[in-house]
């Protein structure tokens, strides 16, 4: 048995590789890159564009594939979504599809682009959803640089945007959200009733999740006595239970914790005015709760 | 009158910009790349993808354009076609659209496509070239890198190739050519019945002309008695005649030529033979024949 | 409230934003470098020159800054000196800024420099250098490669080195140490005695020294037989105290200790002959005792 | 006799080097920069910051040098100037140093900077300018990154500008003009006067005024019959007599002119009306008229 | 006392030089790479290509090195092994020299090499492997490119692999393998038979083995209860016995025990089934057992 | 037919690549170095280093090469020379094989090295030398870095040396040259008897120094009035006659000459002197004379 899992070439590539590494999968793209290697006789890789996983899914010629459920939605493709992938620290936030115009355009709403141009890479996520306002408008194949043609040569354009910085270099404004969008790990659903092929997608989500977990998470340890022991504890974040340990030092436990790292800066001062000691923090590869 | 003029953005790009150059344009790419700068205040120029120039220009918002041949076709793009522009010096030479397979597919003619899921980024040539050849297939847009996905995503690509050499490493034959494609200056049907924007386009014409030619050719001078005029002469190229003048040195004559660089090794050994003295090859800016 | 601390563009700039990432506070500089972006809303930081931070300190135009003593010292800043950074591990050891003369100059001692030129980036530290010396000098000051001046352009520099291979492959040789510098925390005198912007400043002060101290120190870990726990312990460095904990395994502890990294490499053999097993070393982000 | 000539380190550098170059004047920088060596035992060169030069050539250090007018007025030099050079093709046109306010200030002319707080590299030229007008205020010495001050660190800066566009990036607006600058060739008096000293000066500054003419010029050369001669010599620019020579083929006139590369464009199409044939363009590396 | 070790130059060196860091020796290759500095005054550092360390090793200039066997071999040095170094993580794989042909080589085996031409980096291995097959060839130095000079410019080479792949890029096949290698640590005889010297030699043999084993595995630590101990230890492979602690939650233990890193993604899934909870890795530096 | 070319890999190639362009012949190195691809059906070419090609010369399986004099005598080879490559303007002065030893060191002639330790990367040169002066010493082949090993390796080293820039810095003095070495064209004895090669080998070496001359060369072109002939065309360098033709303004003549670039700078202020106007300076490409 071999599974054939389709990775994101392109923008989403260097996260994806990153949390494959991280989940234990060792991938290196050699001269084809079409192929890249990996350290697991029962996984075969394939390179290729985000935009195209999915339709590779559902016909099959891949098992599975990392991707953006943008592509899954304008593809309209019929895959079983195996998890959602929340690349946190990987500065992968949710992207959102949206519909921008020049500033000072006369479009307000989705009932004012009837008639007008719209360029997008997204061809098919455009029309869903402007057939489901009613509206029918010329909607064109943009081949890249999308937010330089309003106003010259388009009226609007659907777009990705994630901070909105391109957008508003180019004197646009958002006048409505198409899609949110994150990344998700989906299979073919053939292959998701195969017993052995859902056993691996199952291991390399669980090692994903694990690893994903990981990204924003520390160890925190430290040294409190009995009499501070609830006062501590009480500062650690409820999520998880922190392990307490008794040391040879009569009176003294060991406490471990694994917290959010955002929040570290901020109880570490509120531990140590509740009596922590040798307070340290480690970085964590996988958490698996 | 200010002409817009639509320069193609990518593989096109710096050798475009070159040409612009040496036809005496200086286009500067700032911030706001869409709108490169130029130093003509009757010419506004517009950076866009290859792909899309053709549809723009016959949409009257671009009234001319440089693209290559094989998008104005993809697109049908009704617009008059100005110049071809042969970048010989550049590494550009004409391109071809091929349908490629794997080396041991038993796809022998266009007739076995029948049936087949063909990859590629020029969908509407596709089509229109099984249609010719009366042959059903399912065409699929690629987004890149379409030569990695036969045999296993599909069977057969339509792929732009230049040398071969990316099909090669890829394992795939040629098994038809679909198109050969230039660059090509075109222009708008309306703009160009436009006396002034007609002016300016054959002016642009003329003077990537007329870099264009000078980009292969050299100005060969040398000196020559009047006993070996003859000899020497019949040994320079016939497309130019060369211009002969008399020196101060009684009976001897200066003799200058403009010629295909290709050619100088060849024929400065038969030159010296033939009894020119002092031969000296200079570069050349420009050629207006 | 929200407190405005100034960080150090060039030489300081990578050691102190690694440093304030590992203090837990995440800095993006973005296209407007003068403002990095940080991920936290009682923050906000300003990219300036090293040299100019104590002055606008002392302004009250920012909060806070992280500099080099030595401009302090130059713009004889009135400011509140919270902390000195010692940035170990980053290799940036403390700085010194001296007299340098060319090997060969007849200049031995300070009072040898009465009516010479000086070429320096710190005008009014040479200054009082000279005026504590009862010196008299013509004091220009050099934008830069100030080490090539001498002996051709100046008869002496005073300049910034820290391994003295600059002044060493110009021919310069060190006459006097002026001053020696290493990296501060600082406030302004008003913002310390507002009671918030105080506890702010104090918080990035035991980060900042939490990370520093964790820079150059590990965790090791290792198994201990009852009757070589004595040994064992005897071994490791008085600093801190190890935790020892019992194992299931009768007579047996577990024994951590935070220790300095740079004697590991001394105390693990010894460690070993003293009877201690299993020893593993983890790298610490945070240390706060 | 051996002249020492400072040559601008840093923005001009690169510009100064090539046209040092196309003069004829071989410089190489090694690994001490400070003295780069020259192909010509007459002359030695500095490598300098523009901001010095004027100083050490004043002081006689120096026999001349290359650098900026505007650092020659901030240091208020008195040394000979010997020529202007325009690199016009070198992207250095004139500069401006200006003062730059934010968008929204109230400072509308230069009476509004009275007690304000100033930020400029150049203290001497904003303080004589300052006083010129009869206004007080509180300059400060800045150390780079200037534009990013205002408004929250300084009322107002004086800065240079070549487009305007980094100013504007930093929402600020020109609010007047303090100086234009370009470079210039400049000799110490003393060094002027003595006859050897100024041969070579005299040289250099010939050879770069060749080397810099050539830049925006090229050689057009065409054959024309005795019937076009008239009009097109008319059509060339009257800057430059052409040179008309007659060739063997009778009738026929070989005709040569020197011209901007920028009127080519403009030319060469009323060039082929008025008869002209084979006409050709060459580049130049040097016109000394 | 102070050591002299010559460490590799050239292919092996970038993992050489992060293992002694990682064995906690901090090496800074500075201007003069031949002397990388080392912060540890016992020890002095040399810089030297790979194929000649064993021969300065043997002379005693230096004490002891980090070499490839295959050098130590062709150079038939008199020197003492300290141990066999496996940069296991480092991708430097024990290599091959093997006798490659032509695909289509006639040259079958070893006798057939009788009377041919030979390139190789590595003459005296070359020749020591003919001799033991009793075969006379003509046996010639290659300075570089070898695998290209066959078959035009000789019959078969001689060439170092890992993976075969530049062979197979150039169509040849390997006909026998030579020499199989992988990198040492040796010492000079006289030099080991010091008891200084030979003490820190062993020290850095025990730091580098400790860092080497480091690199493979990963602590996995988790929490369990007495009910699932067996079940759960029993998934953990038998290489290291875990470290168990009872927690003060009654019942439950702490389980942490260093794995090799490629089995984890194996037996978390294993874990998890046999009840352990809150697993966690983490990385490790050293492993001293 | 079709000439076999060996090309020189490394320090000369990039050189050698240039020329070979100038000269007419457009190389292509692809995927497979080791056979450049070049545009003439009559010409192969393959990419050796330097040290090698005179090697495989000798043997025949190269017809012709380019390498340096120093290889060839190294490697002792029997091959006819065809011509002197001088690349003057490629950097690539005569090289010099030098002995060299520490600027400390007791050796001060070639008698001193009797006994002694030498390393260089041309053993049968050193080996050469000493033997002509009755030295024996022991004779090391280094693989790179030779000018570090002195004195702590070896006593001497014999080593190529352009500026001697990389001998001081490693604190050697030059006790003695060896040998001077400039490119050469050689070609196989047989080949050179056989008409159409040889024919070919002197075509390239014809065009070789045409690109040759051109590079340190240019063309001055002025007016010169009938009483200022003489004087002007005094002042023109000996070596080529200039070329002198009259202008149809009366009295006036055009002179052309080909000078050497570095004398421009020299002469151009004296044919001003003596009457020329309208001085330019054109770049060539080729010379033959």
């Amino acid at each position: 048995m071999s599974l054939i899992l389709g990775l994101p070439k392109g923008s989403l590539q260097d996260a994806t590789f990153n949390m494959m590494r991280k989940a234990g999968f060792n991938l290196q793209v050699g001269s084809r890159s079409y192929m890249p290697s990996v350290d697991d006789p029962d996984l075969q890789c394939r390179l290729i564009r985000a935009q195209e996983i999915s339709r590779y899914v559902e016909l099959g010629v891949l098992d599975a594939g990392i991707t953006g459920y943008d592509w899954i939605y304008e593809n309209n493709s019929d895959v079983h979504e195996v998890a959602e992938l929340l690349y946190a620290k990987q500065g992968l936030r949710p992207v959102r599809w949206v519909v921008a115009v020049p500033n000072d355009s006369p479009i307000k709403s989705v009932k004012d682009l009837n008639g007008k141009r719209i360029a997008t890479e997204a061809v098919g996520l455009t029309k869903r959803y402007l057939q489901k306002h009613g509206v029918t408008a010329d909607v064109e194949f943009s081949w890249g640089a999308t937010e330089v043609k309003a106003p010259e040569l388009v009226d609007a354009i659907v777009e990705l945007t994630e901070t909105g910085s391109s957008l508003r270099a180019n004197n646009l404004r958002i006048m409505d959200v198409v899609l949110e969008s994150t990344t998700r790990l989906i299979a073919n659903k053939k292959a998701w009733k195969d017993a052995a092929k859902r056993k691996k997608v199952e291991q390399i989500a669980m090692l994903l999740a694990g690893a994903l977990a990981a990204e924003t998470r520390v160890l925190l340890k430290m040294n409190v006595s009995g009499a501070n022991l609830k006062a501590v504890t009480a500062k650690l974040p409820a999520l998880h239970t922190p392990t307490v340990s008794a040391l040879n030092d009569a009176g003294w436990h060991a406490v471990e914790s694994v917290v959010e790292e955002r929040v570290v800066r901020e109880i570490v001062p509120l531990l140590r005015e509740a009596g922590a000691e040798g307070i340290i923090e480690l970085p964590l590869n996988k958490v698996v709760l």
